[in-house]
């Protein structure tokens, strides 16, 4: 008889050993980003993801969150995740051109989509299956983790008439936008960003390019460059989640199901958030500053800022066969899109307008 | 020994049963829908949101989702909600206006917020805090479900070039948008969907409004009626998730979390859909019936309608104290929120046409 409990408590001990075991196995995933956690609506995805996680899985899947004043790293997302010494990343695609030049077309390019129509192209066009290819090269998944909307085209100390005027100009604009204005005659220069609102203030550089009125007010260009540009370059730039392709892989289902919903809720968050600082922050901005002038670059210099994009895209889309696959997807896609967007968007946003004009 | 060894084996049969227990207890909700379960993209959300609640629950959060084929109720949802026959609802806001005007400011209003300018407001304005105040009223919480983007104006017979073509006109078009058209002297009829197609061929009706492409096509008002005129009367019509507050409040921490980050998700992903939907529709629809004319409302035409709906919204407000203090805070992010949507995403959509206007 003892022997037959000991057997029933072997048997029970062993039961509660593995549910309880289940249970406390907890998944710890190391997350980096490209940006200061402090950097909000930018750093807001990643936070609140975490945070998710750790409510869906009743606190068994944990997300550290480490922003760049931790990593040291902020352009080290891509191998760090890629290398899975981090599972996960929350960066942008187009930091990484020098690594592949096709990444350029998951964040945004300039005269593209808006964030609307990239979206569609991501999850209903061959965006995310274009995503999926190019990012499996290097063993990792990628996942839209929030827009910006579109961008301003930046703050300036004086009014650009013509394209002459921007020969020589000092300008601080990176990446694919910076190739575009070297063209065109630009200085383009790379500043930090605890340097620019002193460079700007001084005339070292005459022009810059940031985000947008939320993210734009807390480096105070708008005290020292009045003309504010509306936008071309980057017209919805997407954050990017990575996640390492065989750690995702291990996951039960219903962690991946998790992150994927997650990561789609935070992504939608974030333009919002974004969207919402922005409204408040020109608020502000224009009271204590009422000489801020809202200008578009006049049509010659956005004529020749289209062509001089299109240059620096062929060029690449010569070189590199994926490239080109991918941007004449994009183009197509994009250009059936914009016909819908101009049909709903567009064309109320002008009626209202015309309506308010005319009380 | 036996003694304490049947302690033992008691102690541990009851953390077995009450572990296993636990895990095998299934919640089961029941979800009703204001439109048939075949009508994508407005019927996506909650059958997507069925499907990642049971993967992230691993299959213990099971929602039957019901499609106003099943339930016969289309319009009923607000009262099986309400009534906890169905803990989750999938419908709009403003079909409830009968029983309660201000429900009308969580959907659309004629001349409103644009989807991005209202999901701020949602979320970061004072949106939400109203949305929960006005359905705490009736035992329920309610969550933005999916937008469909800027509707078109609808589908003429005839041009519109004045007010007074509007007189007299025969016009399918609910809501609230109804009552601003009877204003203009429209007629507006009511007449099921299912008649639709039958009464615009015909000439029974001269014109009506649907959503936009993507859900038009399937109706196949552009092959009888070839004006298809530009939105002013629904800028941004958001689903609602309805769900039984009591029922929610039952819930442990991890399925609020999965249910609230879940209907995030598959609200983003509706506009998405619907928006891919409507640029795939848009060419098949021109590319077969080339006589198709996109028009936007003669400029007088567009005050009369902007004039007639500030006289609706203030006839309410007139009688509702609630409904005053959400239109104001409305009105006020509006005015604000418009002014950023115009300096970004309007002026960037203005420049691209420019540009490609003049290769």
């Amino acid at each position: 008889m003892r022997r037959y409990l000991s057997g029933i408590i072997a048997v029970l001990a062993v039961m509660v050993l593995t549910s309880s075991s289940l249970q406390a196995k907890k998944i710890r995933w190391r997350l980096a980003m490209s940006w200061p956690t402090s950097l909000t609506p930018i750093s807001s995805p990643a936070i609140k993801l975490a945070k998710y996680m750790k409510e869906m899985s009743d606190g068994k899947f944990i997300i550290k969150v480490e922003g760049a004043e931790k990593t040291k790293a902020a352009l080290g997302v891509f191998d760090m995740v890629k290398g899975g010494s981090y599972q996960m990343g929350h960066t942008t695609s187009y930091f990484y051109i020098g690594k592949d030049p096709s990444l350029v077309w998951f964040t945004t390019v300039p005269w593209g989509m808006t964030k609307d129509e990239q979206y569609a192209w991501f999850y209903y066009g061959n965006g995310m299956k274009y995503m999926k290819k190019v990012y499996a090269k290097y063993g990792m998944l990628a996942f839209p983790g929030g827009n910006t909307g579109v961008q301003m085209g930046g703050w300036f100390r004086k009014e650009i008439k013509s394209v002459d005027d921007l020969k020589g100009l000092k300008m601080r604009i990176p990446g694919f936008a910076g190739k575009v204005m070297a063209k065109l005659g630009v200085s383009v220069v790379n500043i930090p960003g605890g340097e620019l609102y002193t460079s700007l203030d001084r005339g070292t550089i005459d022009a810059l390019e940031w985000v947008g009125p939320g993210m734009d007010i807390k480096m105070g260009f708008y005290k020292v460059a009045p003309y504010y540009y509306t936008g071309w370059h980057e017209p919805g730039a997407e954050a990017l989640f990575y996640v390492n392709k065989k750690a995702f892989e291990k996951l039960p289902q219903k962690y991946k199901t998790m992150l994927v919903t997650g990561m789609k809720a935070v992504a939608a968050d974030m333009f919002m958030e974004n969207f919402a600082d922005s409204v408040t922050a020109w608020q502000k901005m224009i009271k204590e500053m009422p000489n801020i002038k809202v200008k578009t670059f006049p049509i010659s210099v956005l004529k020749a800022m289209k062509k001089a994009t299109d240059e620096v895209l062929n060029e690449y889309a010569a070189k590199d066969p994926t490239f080109k696959e991918i941007m004449n997807d994009y183009m197509s896609y994009q250009k059936k899109a914009r016909v819908w967007t101009m049909m709903s968007e567009y064309y109320y946003l002008k009626a209202s307008q015309e309506v308010q004009n005319v009380k």
